[in-house]
């Protein structure tokens, strides 16, 4: 910072150990990221400042992550409340912004060594870019895969921003490289959410699913599916492809536990067509739709289903360890590393309905390890703690000279 | 986009042409991009809006810049005021994300088919950003190339954003292959700046010069040195880097002209530096100070310093096909691409004083054509106005297996 | 506007006739405007804007309006996507200053005359202070009035920044005056709702009420209430509040038609009341609740209500014309002039109910001029046009030596 | 606040005491608030914040003002930068704007009983309207002036979202009594800019003003006059305006010491005439340009000058005190209470010099209490520590029944 104003904002006070700002932005950052909090929060060369904005704040179930974060001890430095109404592109684009219009004064105040970004949601790129105009060591969790959506650009530019990456995969890792990333700084750790899916062993009642959300009651010891759809920002049919999805689940004679879409652009007219096919009853088998539920109570639910329906990454990530079988529909995850446990299909009911009995005749399906690693969260902590840190980037020639063309 | 009303706007009529957004924010972009305006303004497939934010507001010579672009019959569909005054890193990231939030509305209002980002400042990511989760197809400018500073990162971010590419010289087209951009979307078009600078053969006289700035009168038509040296915002010590500078220059025993600093984060102490030498009058040579100066007579000065001095990218580029001498200070373009004509150095008043001794004693290079290739402008502005559109990104997989790790 | 780049934005171009930009940001406010924007549209002097942000682009209705709209003739300038998430006290501030920073743009590009503020919003006095800061016009609509809530301090914040004062009744008249607005800028019009409601005299069939919202089908013909209950957002108890109103209008053995709380802060808890009530069941009269109306639905329902129970404007102003008998609750409306029609109660269950019984018995009052006054909207329309514009203002000392202390 | 994760934010911790929030957003208001700022640190039952934002942050002298306050024992709890670049009105009100958002989340974090707001700038009304909406006690100190610019409505518009006023005379009182306060909390303190000026006895010498600025040597010890003219934002000449007033001063046959305008809209065309005459060096008589000053400095050189011609309201205010003679020049000040020491012209070239040759010849005015009270900070900090707080506002109607219409 140039001026003698900039540096005597009271900023918090340095304690001699690295200070860590952790962004979270939606529920499910802080579902995956627990361990790796916990583990950065007990770590006696880190002070973690966790940073609340976006959709998380607006959260149903908000009041429970911050009583989970209150019973973990740790603190939240900020919240800014920055999500721009509307479910659109323009209010996506927005809000990506206006947070980081504010995450920079957070920062600022901060002050902090390591930035930490997750994943590839869009304000987590605007988030970054405040964090490297601000001249702040950016470490990267999750980058490196390919998928559908807007999440591919984010994701890779994230990369072209960060100085640590925190990868998930093989695959991903020689992509972090190929792009030019200094190999002594891209860690394959494994998946924080597999670590998470790893350790939460507990099982879920019928009495615990039938609290969350509305819609029929559900005996989860029977079969039944599970369907997560997400909003595919880049394309404009979202509404259609889940009436194709609403069919075909409708069509497979079980009941299904339906997890709502998140608050993307293009949720609005997903949503109209759920509610309207509540309104009209029009189900035979008994369907529940759920907007949130705990981590733990999310996983259980994997685990159990007999299958996995739609384009969550849960499917690609958490169900290749857990061995659940996957109808992954449409290019949301496109290109990304998988186990066997995936079937893809396109936006078709006859297609999705045919792959979803495969897969549950199919049953459970063996564990694999492509996105484990053990220690994920220690691993990563470890490294933010004690990692050398730099800010200029350099482009790292990592290829063959013969690059195809 | 979801709503009634985010079609309802008063949007700009389609005229069935491809509509190009071409956000303008430095006066630099504009004096390089002069020649694609004007193939775009004159292409029959094409409708151009320039949309003007940032720093090319502030100028002093904006005004002269208005009266070319009326001049040229252009129009400009919106000028948005959203540099936020500090000089530093916080007002330089939040000038960012305030420039990506109103090009968003301006983006929604326009309704492009093509947004267009030129090379690597900071607000430019930012509007490539806010472009993307538009879901517009992103054409970018120089692209691939490697240099010192927060540039670097920001070059290759929007590479990561962008669908289309134009970069300038064939080690960037490797670059951008190898960060997995589509070879069929990447074409090295030669550099805008170059072809500029070719085109742009008149000459100046002393008395053009001594109406620009303040300081000394310059004769022109006698040796003399050109001096520009901008703030690396990713370094801590611009004030005293110039310092260096200004004791090499004063040595070399000829009249310099001096090119102000770019308003970026670090350039408040290097002006505090060069007003309290001036004031000092320190200096045995004349020496004339010019914030700006339009690009035809930038070109002529280029064309016969004897020697360039500082960290500007004309001289890597301009000069690499002008041949004149230059000596490249610090790590603002380490990395990049250069021809025979130049020499670099630290930021040590000693070293760089004898590479300049070394560079003037030399003379003119013969001119290089690494940067240049023949009609680039029409070549870009052929391509966007007739290549295939596309947003869904998919990370290519151009590299040999055998990644070097 | 100091540069030249300010005056070269592509501003709408000028018609020689006076430009009104016209920013609704509220459902509510287009609907008691409709009538005055077809009179501005229909005015030969008048090249009207109508600006569209916050609520109204969020609307379940906002369809509807913008075909209406379009139906109308009128053109959108352009949409503004500015409501923060959150429904408390920080995102509605927040919301207030991204709403004033667009609409500067928008005010910049348009150019206008005049800028016309409707009433007491929040957003309002953001536009407002935008428009005052551009040095344009400034009329304001609704001026004078006392009430509770914030809207009590925004409405007279605004008339000190206004220039033209269009008030609805003659004590509004007085207040402007003795807070030292010019008597020659003060026009007392009648109210622009009162009006809408004196001329939309079409009946409401069982059939059109039960097609809106949700909950038990209501019979029209026979009497029923209607709820209105706003949050008042500078109380914190706003959700033991509602379930007042609740237990009265439970207790009257009644059907009731409630229109949704106004998404200001508070309206979480209200909300949340709401649906808990509406999923126990714990009605035993039918109850239908409706998020939104068409304008001429609402005027209908107003007038056969056998009581409005609440604290909305509509019971304050359209009702006193309509006679429908009124109890207003709290504190939102306090201090407003009405006519006899209304009885006004705390937040109590049992008085309200004993207020509402006796309201009921009373039947339709007879009509009241308080705030009616003839062609409203062409007298406003007219003077838009056609009164002398001026900026600077100046504290008119309209009182008597003796201020009272 | 509504939601569980607005009350988690980690806010400054409370001390029991009342928190009080103090935004200083100018150099000026820092300077006059100085007094005060000392006895609410001083307060046993005061926890003072204060905020900084605005263009104190990019005044060269805020390293003085930065030390100063540390000097002082104070806290800055935090320092936003928003001032968007420009000068022009766009910029302005984009300011304005972007300061309330920012203010917004600082309210938000340091969760204050009481918000102060001081004068009539322009950013003022934007952050009192952030406080407004998030519910806090805002006192107002100055109001109930009047003026010329922008300044009328901005002060006027305060007052009406303000919940405690301390101004500085009756007149004043007066007009914030008509305009609806309540009478218990309008306080007239008096000014404390004239506290200041009657505290700060201390002389300055010749070196200690030709250390400040640019220009010629000014001494002292013989007549000078002080020019200080602003621009008003409100007109469109300020450029000519100025011009008039340079031709007066330098026919005057005295030096000027000329402080440089305040870099509101309108100050490019100010700034421009003023250098331009300096490079000209038009003058016969020494002009010195300053561009900042220490308080104490200022109200030393208010004192000893012949005559103060311009503008400022330290003219009305502090000279009143003094005793200087001034040539208060156009609309900036109109209708303001003044004593005898105050001359008004136009902006005409001979009328200003004839009256600051008349005032020059009459020397040195006594001093006037129009705007003085003993202990004006000592009164407002007991006030801040001690009176009742309230939120929601009712129009008072303190004015005879018989307006004057």
């Amino acid at each position: 910072m140039d001026t003698v104003f900039a540096s005597s904002t009271k900023k918090l006070p340095k304690s001699g150990k690295r200070r860590i700002c952790f962004p979270i932005t939606s529920r499910a950052y802080y579902g995956r990221s627990q361990l790796l909090i916990k583990k950065l929060h007990e770590h006696p060369d880190v002070d973690l400042e966790l940073m609340l904005g976006g959709s998380i704040l607006l959260d149903k179930y908000s009041r429970h992550i911050a009583e989970d974060i209150e019973a973990g001890g740790f603190t939240i430095s900020t919240s800014l409340f920055n999500v721009i109404e509307g479910g659109n592109h323009v209010a996506m684009a927005k809000t990506a912004c206006l947070t980081a219009l504010e995450f920079t004064n957070g920062f600022h105040t901060a002050d902090p060594d390591i930035v930490v970004i997750c994943g590839d949601r869009f304000e987590q790129l605007a988030i970054a870019m405040a964090a490297a105009y601000l001249n702040r060591t950016i470490a990267h969790i999750e980058g490196g895969d390919v998928t559908g959506s807007i999440d591919e650009s984010v994701r890779h530019a994230i990369t072209k921003l960060a100085h640590l990456h925190f990868v998930t995969n093989e695959d991903a890792r020689r992509r972090v490289l190929a792009m030019g990333e200094d190999p002594k700084y891209v860690f394959n750790t494994g998946s924080l959410d597999v670590e998470v899916a790893s350790q939460l062993t507990g099982a879920i009642t019928s009495d615990t699913v039938n609290r969350y959300g509305v819609g029929d009651a559900i005996d989860v010891a029977r079969p039944f599916v599970l369907v997560i759809q997400h909003p595919v920002t880049t394309e404009a049919d979202n509404g259609r492809h889940l009436e194709e999805t609403l069919a075909a689940v409708t069509s497979l004679g079980l009941p299904a536990v339906w997890i709502w879409p998140n608050p993307d652009a293009g949720t609005g007219e997903m949503s109209e067509r759920l509610r309207h096919f509540r309104e009209q009853g029009r189900g035979v088998q008994a369907m529940r739709f759920i907007t949130d539920v705990p981590v733990a109570d999310f996983v259980a639910l994997l685990r159990i289903a007999a299958c996995l329906i739609g384009n969550s990454s849960a499917g690609i990530k958490e169900c290749s360890y857990l061995g659940t079988p996957v109808v992954n529909i449409g290019g949301r995850q496109q290109g990304r590393l998988h186990a066997d446990n995936v079937v893809h299909c396109g936006y078709d009911r006859a297609e999705i309905a045919a792959a979803a009995r495969r897969q549950i005749a199919h049953g459970v399906y063996s564990s694999s390890n492509v996105y484990y690693r053990p220690a994920a969260s220690q691993t990563i902590a470890g490294l933010l703690a004690g990692a050398e840190l730099y800010t200029q980037k350099r482009f790292c020639d990592n290829t063959e000279a013969s690059v195809r063309t």
